[in-house]
């Protein structure tokens, strides 16, 4: 649905899937095909020239390709018999020569490692800026204390520097898996009518690597017609960075409740409003990475039960892939896109994660003083005596602090400045710096 | 991808989901809003005029509305400020009354509920023509013996006629579901910023009927913004449905493989063709179908993810469904257009499936055999000895009766005219006319 | 996992599905039909008494069986085998009458219908419970003012009512799901060898019509083996049950963060909780909630994918439902528990719901002033003055009524008074109590 | 369900899953976290050592446990409060030692990185097991004749060996998959109540190491509570093998069927029989490697959507991982040790792949004498010829050759020598031998 591309899209990767672009790649498979072949003398010099003169797509009227697709079953069909007859238009000769020993599945294959690849680009080099700017947030508060919350609930007072060092690695992480699988799946795909190459005798795997080198694109041992797991693995490795662009889109959407107001997505006068409520600055980028996360499990699970694909080449599984991928990588380039916005703005408020901090009558802290009295009195019986205290501060509505003071046998154990030190956030960083400095030595090194 | 929709998609419904028709449906809301509350006597008649006659979807510049969609989060803000304007410009005051009382919730999500319905039509109409060219098919066929298959190999004889009549039924079980379906989930959106319409006062309801008549809807006893069944229940039936779809197009192309060639999809000289092999006559109709049933487990899937909306309005969940619904809907529409072509088109070839009923060696005529000697050795004895003379028939190569005549203990059991009944595949009929008459007279009734 | 089955689970329905009460409904099925068979003269009275008396899950050794199943590709097979084995030793020619006509897809497909019916009454029953006492919790909290939140941020006020209203009538709707389906799916599977019932020759559909009779279940016009909708059905039924679960679910966690803190899940000192935060109290319920509705989608999924089965009888993809949708039964069972208990043992805290609603800043009353200055300025005016105000509340941390009071323009059409009037949240029922008494009636008819 | 764990499961890999090795994993990591806090001086040497002597689960009552985890929320909570409690009963001081510094998430997500870890192993070598011997079968067959099927159609002749060296190729990638993954994914979680090792000072990254160390496992450079794509990386890279191994189970299926039969499934007197037809020879193999190809989908699916892990710990999506990866990982196992048995047992019918061959009246040969007819012609009215000529075989039930040599205007290009050449199917090798040892050399390097 065009219409909400803006929103859920990135223009510089919905651009690569474009109609026109996707039937240039195509194109630009059968040009370097013909040169491959015409290198290795299989086919005329003169033809090789001719056609790929003819592969350029603005020359092609879309529609009537796409009308073709209907009866052949794919787009290569018409597009190939449509550039036959352009070929043969100047020479009739030179027009058999086109698409000489691929099949259908040899140019949609290829075209479309193509897009993805030069989408993948672009969207690495996303998540780099994103995981290197969350690192200078997570240095720059790495003493900001703010409420650890478990099971949506206070736990105990972490610094936000380390929320955000766990985005930056998982994105790291990313990068690496991204790396892993380009170096794998962006490979030629050039197998012929059944995977042989047999109507080349034994120019194939000759004419293969000229082809692949042309399309800067790695030769495989063997033709992947029906193996798609090179395809689905790319899915996968989108899907893993959507889950990881949803778990931030949902912890900012959290942050910036309007009962805890801690971070906030930045705005402008248009970003967010609502169209009746003048107060309203909805967080636009986090619904982004919320809808794409909530729809890339659909997208990977129909890759992976695409991957049943029969014999020499897939009856109707394939074909299902061919909306699908594209649409994967597009919501994975507009999250991306969201999630730079979102990391961009982002507004944070550290007076409000201390007041909430101090928001819940002091049971953040409950575990630290279980610790301290567990040196007195054991672990199981400190557990018991501050559970009771947290719920008696609940009740009462009173601060633990107070609660503990007032309890004869907890005040045995808790001195005055004990209580001090137990009840000041910042004691609580724990690990947390090496942490933070541990993930940004990660990928600097 | 708009490339690929002529081979996907069909056109009556992919027009539904026309950008131009969105907006329309958007607009038409909106026009019925104005005039049920002009009718209620909240907002002024002329207000209401001017209103529903902008409300033109070709008024509207498509672009400026899907690049507002990002700043706002959905298409609704920048449509309706843009509305405001149009209005405006005849009449300040007027404008102020565009979508009153309304939110961007309530727009959407019913003009989605009108594009559903419309599409729902069609499909439960192709759907009807289907099941009954599929049952008249039954009703011919319904003698004529083809191999049962189970586990992908042969089992008993059985009759073409059962298939078709399988097929019809579950078609016929479809058209229920999307009845039950459309009385329970074609409802009216209308509750306001948060639900409660109590911007309009005690007047909600009033006009909350008089808008749900307008555009022939049902009200809903309360709104449902972030109740999600009804929409995902229509993307379940439409699961469903298309798994039916799928099945059927499975059965297609295992019928019309080359081995077996039993059906086959109707062909012209274009359709199905390959771009490298003269002969090919691949079957199109049978791909879109499995290439639907491949996609909608994840359409579906995404949809019930999506039911976990937020509060009064879903962050990002909401957002999911804006794509994937309408791309069920379409993926249903096409594949119930591919089953019309397929069904209509079917060629049978009621030679090959005789012959292939005995290309097995009398195998397939094991059960029939066993139940005989069965009479007299008992159940297992009798499975054991079959189960041997029929390993003896294939690793001689002899048919099955053949062995059955060649073994001392078994001709005591079994005369010629009893083995000549036992392999005469029309004895295999059993209930078959009876069910045939009862599937085609279940919906006729 | 059995190690999780009392936290996710309900034991009244996994029981249902235990091991031994599978087998049991197997042997169900095998004694009806043998009685059933006798009824009609097809086999002896006596061996089907024999029969019948040997159908005890009890007398069997169910790992031989579950061992058993390895060789044989399904449970009937073996279970089978052991029955006629049991038979025989009283009876050799009885046994051969063991599961006569039949096929093991007969048996397996009518024992877990048999399963999913009796589940299903326990389910059905114990969300009527949970909508009646939301339906109680609505009619009290009719006019309890809490915060409306959309996109996670404070909207307008609404009252809690409201919410549990739209959680009742969901339920409302999954029942009457759950009363259709069962009228459609809850049939009989039988069909012998390919789905003709050959081998009883023209008996078939008469002892079909017995065996439906004698387990209470309805008669399918034509046997049913590789058309799954039926079970997809219910499949799909419980995954829209457990969304709505899940919204559920959701809202509480929300509702119950320790910066809301407005409605809590009932705890006993045991439940919820930590390891180590002595005060952690964490939403048990809603985990569990949450948990089935992120994990239905996926069975849902695959039950839907699991329709394309091959011919008369599906080679691995019928495989694939055994242990799903059990599971997903299980799941529906044990999310339903959770809801009982979560409802029954919710505490609400209004004198939160009416902090909260004060907290920030006055903004969530800016629509309804943004509509009482419309009527002076014009809706787009009034929109833009109002944000403006909202914008400098938040800067200079003030409450939005005493920007509006220093405001030049404003302060002209708003009197103090009227500002009274603006910011009481009662004021913002709207329709609440009128839906309230739609959902409740919805239902009591 | 464990009745059918024989039929789906592996026995290696369920009993790594199983209830007491799960609660084991558990107290390996309890008692490797109080070894290494006693070494770094952190609790009392006396008290580790009677804690790791406490730590064998066949002194725990996993019913206890487990009916525990129903009022926790986890399996940990209880299992910790059994385990203190044991060491209470010996040391009460010691027993306050017990989980020193951890949450209940660092000990189960540790306990099932060692699962996966234990499995991954086992799952690896079969892999590589069946790459080798399929590896084997490509190399002899590397000349074997058989057709090439495109779209379920003949298209052109390849040789056997391609098939296998195509399989073994993805299974190839898929242990270049599993080690990647295993080097970035088995790690340690260990961060406490908030994931900074707050209660353990600043020593909480020593014994970090130490306890990475005693685990063996890898050190994270921060823990992991939130995200998840480790955990969910590994399900993405047992989705994408499974999608391989059901792409195989289907071909083998295709392949075996009662008209094609070229290859079978090994089986003995047993395996794949049937209940009623004593002929059958079911390929349960395919079926359960189709079945887990049908399941893997939705359950990776269930893990991308369960990353949306909220703050420092998941709220119920957490929860959605536990019985969803174990299934996983065994239904991976159980796929994995299916292949092996059918590759191994695999029979093929070099005669019968001849017979089909030929079966199709020449048409598969079409594509080489439209390419050799080209030559004289063009490519276009090359295919337009043909395609002719093959429709009229077709028609007429005549071999393709005898048509063309009927053709006035073909036997001018076609002499006899030339028709020898182009119907036999060795002349259709092109470069398979080529690829099959290319595939061989790129695991054995």
């Amino acid at each position: 649905m065009a219409l909400l591309d803006p929103l859920f899209g990135w223009k510089p990767v919905d651009d690569i899937f474009a109609e026109d672009v996707t039937v240039q790649r195509m194109l630009d498979f059968e040009a370097a095909l013909a040169r491959a072949e015409a290198e290795a003398g299989v086919i005329p010099e003169d033809a090789a020239t001719l056609i790929a003169a003819n592969c350029r797509a603005e020359l092609f009227d879309l529609e009537d390709i796409a009308a073709g697709s209907a009866q052949a079953g794919n787009l290569a069909i018409p597009l190939i018999r449509e550039l036959a007859r352009k070929v043969a238009a100047k020479n009739e000769r030179a027009s058999g020569y086109v698409h000489w020993g691929a099949t259908s599945q040899d140019v949609i294959d290829t075209a479309l490692v193509l897009q993805i690849r030069e989408a993948l680009i672009l969207i690495e080099t996303a998540v780099i800026a994103a995981r290197n700017r969350l690192g200078e947030l997570a240095l720059k508060h790495k003493e900001s204390p703010i409420a650890g919350r478990t099971w949506m609930q206070h736990a105990v007072p972490i610094v936000l520097g380390i929320k955000f060092a766990g985005w930056a690695e998982a994105l790291n992480r990313h990068v690496a898996r991204m790396r892993e699988t380009s170096a794998r799946c962006f490979a030629l795909q050039f197998g012929g009518a059944a995977g042989t190459l047999a109507s080349l005798g034994d120019r194939g795997v000759v004419i293969a690597q000229a082809l692949a080198g042309r399309l800067n694109l790695a030769l495989p041992v063997v033709p992947w017609h029906t193996h798609r797991d090179r395809i689905a693995e790319v899915a996968t490795v989108l899907g893993l960075l959507i889950g990881t662009l949803g778990k931030i889109g949902r912890d900012i959407s959290l942050l910036s409740q309007s009962e805890v107001d801690e971070i906030r997505e930045g705005s402008d006068e248009q970003r967010g409003g609502s169209s009746t409520m003048p107060q309203k600055r909805n967080p636009v980028s986090s619904a982004v990475l919320i809808a794409a996360a909530t729809r890339a499990p659909g997208l990977v699970s129909t890759m992976l039960a695409a991957m049943i694909q029969e014999h020499e080449r897939g009856l109707g599984v394939w074909h299902a892939e061919w909306d699908v991928m594209p649409e994967l990588v597009r919501l994975a380039g507009g999250a991306v896109h969201q999630l730079d916005i979102a990391v961009e703005g982002l507004e944070i408020d550290r007076d409000r994660m201390r007041t909430n901090l101090d928001a819940t009558f002091g049971l953040i802290f409950a575990e630290a003083v279980s610790v301290a009295v567990a040196e007195h009195t054991g672990r199981s019986r400190a557990h018991e005596l501050i559970a009771a205290s947290s719920r008696e501060a609940v009740r009462t509505r009173q601060h633990l602090r107070t609660v503990l003071e007032n309890n004869e046998e907890l005040k045995q154990y808790l001195s005055t400045e004990e209580l001090d030190r137990l009840f000041e956030p910042a004691a609580y960083a724990g690990s947390s710096a090496t942490f933070i400095e541990r993930v940004i030595s990660s990928w600097s090194e």
